[in-house]
């Protein structure tokens, strides 16, 4: 595709339509969100959590996430298979109805795992491994994921930005490693803030931190 | 920008060229190219190679790679910082005028180290480390990189997909994690041969692995 061509159409277009080439048109919201890099954690059920802490110990916040009610807990657990273990991962609080293990690519070849790419919750036919805590261990036969890339977003801010819930968009990403991630689920609900969540493998592939930016296209 | 308006406006554009939506316009040569995924390897000196594997011993193939001359070797060595060591590190031969290590930022964490983003060769002011082998030990105060994504292309490829040395282009992928890579170099040359080099971080992020397709935007 003749992008050089494009660009000239683009930048007529939005001319045209009272915008720039960098592609603002007057008038719009910004489409420049947060991003938030997620290190490989697990989410618990409470009587995950009974095993593996102790009867009744709930999971304690350490710090907030920017997403209203979740924190990180200053517990953490080891994940282990036959063929790796992984010390040290956070857990996300407060309790779930699922256990879901959340790794990347580089943790799955570690443990010796594919799993499957997917959104929180959407865990039948992924692989489990074990979970070590303090007070006990629980062998999970499903519930460690790749998690897919996804938009976190309030209802509010999804009418301003004209986003529905499930809908799929891109967003690009300025910089040395810059780029367009396209598959981009947008989860729109009021437990959500804007956000963008993506995993270290796609942060590292792409020169990202928690705390930078990227632009959406839809 | 509003991909969809761009969408429908590339579509008429490469209809009247005589081409369809996926960028394909009849007549030009293919930009789908295969993709290399470069695992943490390194490159010596015959200096370091003495030095690290004996007086005279030359690195020995262990499978040719796609660039022609330069193979994957039986040999490995173990890279080290103060903060960590990573062991079994491959090297690829033969050897040459400057020693080179390249990880991806998932290896760079664990060593403690923030090394630029480069091209091979261009090692002015990235960090040491130590290189460890069975014959004896090297300390180098510069060389190791993330290498920089970069296309091979030998002089008669580049002549039909009228590509010149250096040129910075894009590159897309397919498939769950699908995307845009950009600032993607160019390297024209009667050495070089048709392929997409990038680092294991970008193929996780990307879900791709050696032998996987690309389509080259520029």
């Amino acid at each position: 595709m003749d992008e050089a061509l494009i660009g000239r159409i683009v930048e007529e277009v939005l001319h045209s339509l009272g915008g720039d080439a960098a592609g603002t048109v007057h008038g719009m919201p910004s489409r420049t969100v947060r991003v938030g890099v997620s290190n490989r954690h697990a989410h618990l059920t409470p009587e995950h959590s009974d095993i593996l802490f102790g009867p009744g110990r709930r999971l304690t916040p350490l710090r907030p996430l920017l997403q209203p009610d979740q924190f990180a807990s200053k517990e953490t657990i080891t994940i282990a298979t036959a063929q790796g273990v992984i010390p040290n991962v956070r857990l996300i609080g407060p309790e779930r109805k699922y256990t879901q293990v959340e790794i990347s690519r580089t943790d799955a070849f570690l443990l010796g795992l594919d799993p499957p790419i997917r959104q929180s919750g959407n865990l039948e036919g992924s692989p489990g491994c074990v979970l070590i805590g303090p007070a006990g261990s629980v062998i999970i036969d499903h519930g460690v994921i790749l998690a897919g890339r996804h938009l976190h977003c309030h209802t509010s801010e999804a009418a301003v930005l004209g986003l529905r819930d499930r809908q799929i968009i891109r967003a690009r990403f300025g910089g040395e490693r810059g780029g367009v991630m396209e598959n981009l689920l947008v989860r729109v609900g009021d437990i959500h803030k804007l956000e963008l969540h993506i995993d270290t493998d796609e942060a590292n592939a792409f020169g990202l931190k928690t705390g930078d930016t990227a632009e959406l296209v839809y």
